[in-house]
């Protein structure tokens, strides 16, 4: 039996109900495709537990500060560790909920639970139906990657898939791999209690270019747990059920090895060559990103799948684009937005707009600010970090920043918007800064970058405007 | 004897400091004159030690979580009043000393430990010198108002000049005045275990105009203390060395008060009728706020003195202004930013732009929302709080917003560079929003703004925008 719809959107995920929003508007002739586990890899396994997680490794991780403060009894405070990942299960639970409830919950035939494969380029196998859609978008996400020779190592080897499922912690733990996941997840156990051993065959950390805030980060996050980096882990069985993990001259016995190496797009079981997609040396198809169209094919593609931008607002942004585009009369192209990326590792890395490798030096101005001493940042005990901004040298563009800084998510937010605006140091460095906060620490830099390019005036403030 | 010089610079405070600083660039020849305690109000007595206070605070209060989280033993901790105190003057010594430092520890005659008053326009007594100046800056600052009748009870009642000169906290205090300072400190104080009752004789706290944003924080701030509203204080000795406060029908008997009924201008000595100045009915002299000065009259004002945006960044334009002009040519006129006012309790009140009330409600779309279900506040324990925003209903133009919300001061300084630009609220819904960050609450405002105003596509999502 071959049915026949508008759109077929393959992948229950954040990308492919982004997507369905868009289709609804226009279509009710749809079907929504997934076999897997739903509630979104971003409330299931993703940024949600991640952050309830690492939310009480803060918390617990306070009590540090607490005999300066004057608060007494900080050291007799304890980690129960069933109850922690109880309480990240309860409010992942409650994300799930949330999208299951205002999403697949009350939907009729228009959702299958099954898996999708190509027959033809409009036509789908979904179990023993066949679907043909004038339009069909892979949303299908990514998965956590593993290499097949650790399997033997059977569950005692985690990914971000099985992390938030246990119900103790371990004693001890390799995290292999230390990029956004490794970083934050690594972090969080060590302050736990867990005995966190860190690895990456690279030099930097949570992917950072910059040399000066990779270096401070390593610093700072190196402090908590050690950071070994330059060689790929080997494992191997050490007895009493425990696995050795080894880089380089290092190895180290442990109960479990967190694998955070990247995540591969799930698009080897949709028979892409029956559709007449080709894939890239990456393995990918080229597609569009502003319209999220494969090549000219009836296909577009949103989400983790396409190994770019794996992160929720951006699947968001992917799965309208192709949801609008699937029902639109011509494929309409949509501008995307200024790159962010954020660890919440404490203190939290932040990249955005382009980064140092992306720039040419010559035309490149670089300001720099250390956290130290500045006043809130001491205050709250975080006065650890690094900012960099990155600005084009003639006209004083904001092009990018990087840091490792205290409370670095909202100065990325408010660095972001400013490379998406367009504005120039001269403009940014006369915005309102409050006082105490963590924004101060921009102004300085600004003021300092401002000078140094002759871009501001000399006669006055930088930070001063004539009327 | 009568020394000569160019400028004058009444108070050694941020204002007057920031004068100096654009003074010296022009010439050597000015006097800094200060017969009060140095250091600044914002590192002495008011900014740093209060967010030092407060920092404690929440970081002692954070344990009403721990249970919840899997952290043990948060019902053990105590508060140790003393060394609370200790930190927090630890810390107000390291920004005093700072300022100092850098400021008059190092400075010859040019700085004067003594007071001035006004001979002439131009000339001034300052101890038994005469200083005749082509421009003088008054820069004076201000001190608690304090109602006379109150002294008679000695040093049970506490001001912002006294309280962090504690040594013990008491077991119990009344706040009188509950704007900005007396929520801040009265909040703190309460989380350190001091029974607070906070009163004002205004159905407002916080300075808050917008009525939804008021009930918001009454409800969340008055969780932790009795809040009573709408009655003035009277206070009479309740015997045992204690203090009854009374407001209305309500009574408590408590050891200490602490009185925020606002600050006062240190104008009255200035003898400024000798200098031609005339005070309004305000008891303030009239100045031009772009340029600093009084009337034609060769006298500046600048900072706390004004009784206006008394914050220490506003003080650093004004006195640079006023430094600036003070050694210039002609006066000129600057620019003065978008105002922005936080109140750091928690959730933290802030304001920025126009206010409600300033607002004409036929032309002002208003957009609302509720942090109840925010993910990532609801993962802080910080799920509570209203946030409001004021737009123009014609062109979208952002005009303020108030809110009492988690993390407000970020948020806050992500809408008032908004405002600075006069960006609509069209152009900041394509903003790109992170996740799980607070910043998302803004984007399904701003959504629901953009639609009821007519001024985004009905035929795409408001926040994505065609190439």
């Amino acid at each position: 039996m071959e049915q026949r719809v508008d759109v077929a959107i393959i992948g229950a995920g954040s990308a492919g109900l982004y997507t369905m929003g868009q289709v609804k508007r226009k279509t009710d002739n749809f079907v929504l495709i997934d076999g897997g586990e739903l509630g979104t890899t971003c409330a299931r396994v993703g940024c949600m537990p991640s952050k309830a997680l690492i939310q009480v490794a803060e918390d617990f991780h306070r009590r540090t500060l607490f005999k300066r403060q004057g608060i007494e009894g900080g050291e007799r405070l304890a980690i129960n560790g069933a109850d922690v990942l109880e309480h990240v299960q309860d409010l992942r639970d409650i994300f799930v909920d949330k999208v299951l409830s205002s999403t697949t919950d009350h939907m009729g035939d228009e959702f299958i639970a099954a898996h999708a494969r190509f027959l033809e380029p409009d036509l789908l196998q979904v179990a023993d139906l066949q679907i043909r859609a004038k339009r069909i978008v892979i949303a299908t996400g990514s998965r956590p990657l593993f290499p097949d020779a650790w399997k033997a190592f059977g569950e005692r080897i985690l990914t971000t898939d099985e992390i938030f499922e246990l119900e103790e912690l371990p004693a001890s733990l390799a995290v292999i791999g230390l990029g956004v996941i490794g970083l934050e997840l690594g972090q969080a156990l060590s302050r736990l209690g867990v005995e966190v051993t860190g690895i990456d065959q690279l030099e930097n950390i949570g992917q950072l270019d910059d040399p000066e805030v990779n270096s401070a980060a390593i610093r700072l996050l190196g402090k908590e747990m050690p950071l070994w980096l330059g060689h790929p882990a080997a494992i191997e069985e050490a007895g009493d059920g425990r696995l050795r993990v080894t880089a380089g001259e290092q190895s180290v016995v442990v109960e479990r090895v967190l694998v955070c190496i990247g995540r591969r797009p799930n698009l080897d079981t949709l028979d892409l060559d029956k559709a007449g997609i080709a894939l890239n040396s990456e393995g990918l198809p080229d597609y569009n990103p502003n319209t999220m169209q494969i090549g000219n094919k009836p296909v577009f593609i949103a989400g983790d799948v396409t190994s770019e931008r794996q992160l929720l607002h951006e699947a968001a942004d992917e799965g309208r684009i192709a949801g609008i585009n699937a029902v639109a009369d011509s494929v309409v192209a949509f501008r995307r937005k200024t790159p962010l990326s954020i660890t919440f590792s404490d203190p939290q890395i932040v990249m955005l707009g382009k980064r140092l490798s992306e720039l040419d030096p010559d035309s490149t101005l670089v300001g720099s600010v250390d956290f130290g001493m500045l006043g809130r940042a001491l205050i709250m005990g975080r006065n650890k970090g690094v900012l960099r901004v990155y600005a084009d040298k003639a006209t004083g563009r904001l092009l990018g920043a990087c840091m490792v800084a205290p409370h670095a998510e909202h100065l990325g937010h408010l660095l972001n918007w400013c490379v998406e605006q367009n504005l120039t140091i001269q403009q940014m460095v006369r915005m309102p800064y409050y006082h105490p906060v963590i924004e101060e620490a921009l102004q300085p830099v600004l003021r300092d970058m401002v000078h140094q390019s002759g871009l501001g005036s000399e006669q006055y403030p930088p930070d001063l405007e004539l009327l």
